[in-house]
């Protein structure tokens, strides 16, 4: 038991998340202590803007544009990071423990490029780093992974993590909407940013799976290992085959293991509607984890959002004033003990869908199956549908056979090639 | 660090899920002492049943029928009692607390009856419990519930905590299936025991529920607080009828915060058809969790089994043996702070579903909207079913607007004495 009286947080940032947490630490401030043990109180939160002063409802005298009236006062026990991004948030972050402060953080982007980094610092300065918040918003995944499933190793993760994605593609198939449109309404919803390439383009999906692959197989995998693909080039047209052949299309986030190297790919993929996770709409997340032991567990929720974020990162500074409460060490521990090599994306085995603009006119088809053949590619089912009169250009849908990507590449390319072949109109990996 | 070289298991219990547990400790002993940082192993299995010597595949030298060989070595660190039942187990499960041995367990039945008992024990022993297995089987849920949510007030638990109860839900909607006939294929397959009246009445159910609510609303909650009711007066004919208002039927554990007062109940539900928790099939479990900050969370996964239970039995002998290696203190705490009242069953609102055999003459329908009316209970929608010939009678089912329990009872009682009333069919509560 520490003798101390007050654990004081200090918090960088009042964006929406910023200001979930300061108006939950401020309003909840007896019950909250009543739990750790001893007083827990919100001390000072820093904005660079100013206008969040007031905005945010904290007590004025709590605000400061000055970082270093939170890392620099020694009565700062806690810093909670929501700052978001790798420049300013990382410096400060390292500030915070060099000063011997514990960091609970939200920032999916400085965790995935920098998590042995900032381990390293905090054990040399006995503290802790809790990140739950980085990954799924209100849903425990972190904690349950490092913890919860650690007796398993695990086979293969399959996530929906990023809210705003989901949102999109849960849209453009009900609706039959194209892309473009169903963007706009995402951004009018606010569920999309102005400039929404960190999101659409999977980054964002991708740095929290770095977090998840990197604790699943405890090897340091960074952003810069996974392969990236976004959901720009969907069409309606995906969505209404996929659904015909039984399919929804998701923006995945798949970690698995490869014999002695590891997948980590976030792009769109057909998955069988049956399952829980093609099930998964709108802004929620889910992540499902497949362990030898366990099999497949599913964790279901809000990924995204003020309030299910606060739950994270309020759990988390609880845990750590509970431990500080009662005199304990910090648990923050090294978790990767060993360098698994990255499976290229040429290298993958997958099952494809194809669609292709083609001339409408006899042996179009031979052609094709003759080059997909020659690739070793076996067809397990095509739709023709109808020729567009006007055009004269007929669509084919393919669906593949497991084969190798680089095979598929290659005979894609090729394809592209043949003179009464007008387009490929998109190559969605399947996952079973 | 502490500078013992090993740490020792012994086991309680060579069933299905010892058996698990033992084969996973010896034959990953290298991996999972690679995790604690020392040696971790199996020292001794206890099992009253010598056939299971060669059975559980253990090595010879580490059976043994003497309970005192494991309880009574000092040598052994961590006991995992899989015995089950709250008598034998019960009696163990305290000796090894009071030899000083950590003790994990899979035994809902002496956790929800002893919760209290036995952390006090082991913080005056100063050591820990886990019972991570002890609800959902591989799905981490007494953990994240306990740690990764603590900054949420739980409005609600619903849980679907059983499989045999909901494989032969499952099997009875999907089949139009009769119970009797839905049971026996289930203990066919080995999904039901020879006496299934622990899972069929929901008293596993209602077990599972206790340690929930406890750790959910930090209140000692024992199963003889919960109201239970099983699946057996379940018929063909209500799957069929709730199909045809768009909703599935669970058997649903279920905690509700209620002003100051808890409701805790198992129970046959009526759950709208496009939730997750209605497409949670056969032997899968799933808890969904909603928190007045992260909203609803879903955990969903195996609920019983060998592996999946390994798996949380494993993951908290690791997680206690790291403890150790490092020289940390426990962790186990009171977790009740709070004394809450529990909602008698005559004092919820819900809305129900009622299937009656009446005569089939004009102005029955008249007579028992006039008993509803009496105790104010208001009709949401009927369903006349077409007359059976042969016996003049025909089918109605009642779903009411929300009403209060003992209205309805009462309603039903005096509906149950009209003529021309034959039998009340069912009557389920409706949870949204």
């Amino acid at each position: 038991m520490s003798n101390k009286e007050y654990i004081h947080v200090g918090l960088l940032g009042l964006g929406v998340i910023g200001t979930g947490v300061a108006r939950t630490l401020v309003n909840r401030a007896d019950e909250l202590s009543r739990q750790v043990g001893c007083q827990l109180a919100l001390k000072k939160a820093l904005d660079c803007d100013v206008t969040r002063k007031s905005t945010s409802g904290i007590p004025d005298h709590m605000f400061t544009t000055d970082a270093d009236q939170i890392l620099e006062d020694p009565d700062i026990d806690i810093v909670v990071e929501v700052i978001g991004g790798d420049t300013d948030a990382f410096e400060y972050f390292k500030k915070a423990l060099v000063r011997r402060k514990h960091v609970v953080t939200a920032n999916k982007e400085l965790i995935s490029k920098h998590m042995a980094e900032l381990i390293a610092l905090a054990t040399e300065n006995n503290v802790d780093i809790r990140y739950e918040a980085s990954v799924g918003g209100g849903i425990p995944i972190v904690s349950p992974l490092k913890q919860d499933l650690v007796a398993n190793n695990i086979i293969a993760i399959n996530a929906i993590i990023n809210g705003t994605t989901n949102y999109i593609v849960t849209h453009m198939a009900a609706e039959n909407m194209d892309f473009s449109i169903a963007l706009k309404q995402a951004q009018e919803l606010g569920y999309a940013e102005a400039d929404p390439a960190n999101d659409i383009e999977g980054i964002d999906a991708a740095y929290k799976l770095a977090i998840l692959a990197t604790i699943a197989f405890r090897s340091e995998i960074g952003p810069q290992d996974i392969y990236c693909e976004g959901i720009s080039r969907l069409s309606s047209r995906d969505f209404r085959y996929a659904r015909e052949l039984g399919y929804a299309i998701k923006l995945l986030a798949i970690a698995r293991s490869d014999h002695d190297s590891v997948q980590v790919r976030v792009h769109p993929s057909f998955i069988p509607e049956e399952t829980l996770l093609a099930n998964v709409d709108g802004v929620f997340n889910a992540i499902e984890v497949e362990g030898d032991l366990t099999g497949k567990v599913i964790f279901y929720g809000r990924g995204a959002g003020s309030l299910p974020t606060t739950s994270a990162i309020v759990s988390d500074v609880l845990r750590i004033a509970q431990r500080i409460h009662l005199g304990l060490p910090p648990t923050t521990q090294p978790i990767t003990s060993s360098v698994k090599k990255i499976t290229p994306i040429s290298e993958i085995v997958s099952r494809y869908y194809m669609r292709l603009t083609i001339d409408d006119s006899p042996g179009v088809l031979a052609q094709i199956s003759k080059i997909l053949g020659d690739h070793l590619i076996s067809i397990a089912s095509v739709i023709q549908k109808e020729a567009d009169e006007k055009s004269q250009t007929a669509e084919i849908v393919i669906m593949t056979h497991p084969a190798r990507e680089s095979a598929v590449q290659k005979a894609i390319q090729e394809t592209e090639a043949i003179p009464v072949v007008k387009e490929i109109g998109n190559l969605i990996r399947v996952v079973d």
